[in-house]
């Protein structure tokens, strides 16, 4: 394999930006399907697929999960044309059988259940990576959120279920409203080290 | 942005493989760098990037890390040029006065021990997720495990930090040899929804 073309590289990574304002051209939902085909291949740990994808779109919906969230966060669900509810289902070692058929006994491997949400949590966030940097392959925008009421939305939105939320994400056209200046990293020196 | 080319969505997506066989060609330190010149840009609450990389490429450090790992994973560990640990550092708040500076109080959002934790488990679990196609985006295959002793690596590499690991990967040029065939993966409405 080659090293893509740096306007790609660009278009994931480098002049990629977490969006706060957006335009209200909508995604129509061949996108969303197209969005999972390519987030669903993504590698998680015995073929898990923890993550589940609750996409809002109707202005109902959408004010249902502001009414929920802090801060600055209401208003850019609001306006996003979508924003998406990234959350892990409990019950994911259930699906093993037919996911991960070459180890007929995978379900039981997650009998702890510290280690279960463990898992859920670690393998539905590396999705949460896969549907960010897919959104962006795709020429969308993406602004993911951490600050809502998780307990409030599991009750609004995952009643009668084991499905937990892990974190929300508005994707659609981003604009320069309330973009901010990019944030410095840590250096190369600060965050790795090479044994 | 307009849509990445097919190819390069299959390179990160669609007909990329979790490698089992390496070959023996080695990953140049400038391409370690140029990797994590990708993967820090990738997007976290609060600009917090909490994930730690530590490359083992010499033969002492891959036999160090081998001798925790469970099943398969350690011959893995030894053939691939390169073996990463993807940690988090528990201190992380410390930075958010250098990393998040338009928020001066964010350092203090952490206070909790256990939302600390979540906090850093999920966003160095994205940080994953963009290294894992970040490596893809370079020309570099990837190998993820999750099967080895978190403890005992943590004592082995970590020790007199506040780093705990998270997952491993194994990157590289990888070879067909034990190649699993795709596994399935859920269907659009198992895992979605549209609100």
């Amino acid at each position: 394999m080659a090293k893509l073309a740096d306007t790609a590289l660009d278009q994931l990574f480098t002049k990629a930006r977490t969006r706060n304002g957006w335009s209200d051209r909508p995604i129509p939902e061949p996108v969303l399907r197209e969005l999972y085909d390519l987030v669903k291949f993504g590698p998680t740990a015995a073929n898990t697929t923890p993550a589940r994808f609750v996409f809002l779109q109707s202005p109902e919906a959408k004010a249902r999960l502001a009414a929920l969230s802090s801060g600055s966060n209401g208003p850019k669900i609001l306006q996003a044309p979508v924003t998406v509810i990234i959350g892990y289902d409990l019950d994911f070692p259930e699906t093993l059988d037919r996911l991960f058929p070459n180890a007929p006994g995978a379900k039981h491997w997650f009998g702890d259940p510290v280690a279960k949400e463990v898992a859920a949590l670690r393998n539905s966030s590396l999705q949460g990576g896969y549907f960010i940097l897919a959104a962006r392959a795709l020429g969308l925008d993406v602004g993911p959120m951490s600050g809502f009421d998780n307990a409030a939305v599991d009750k609004e939105f995952f009643a009668g279920t084991n499905i937990k939320s892990n974190f929300i994400a508005s994707i659609g056209y981003g604009t320069e409203e309330n973009l901010f200046p990019r944030n410095p990293r840590l250096a190369f020196e600060e965050a790795t080290k090479i044994l």
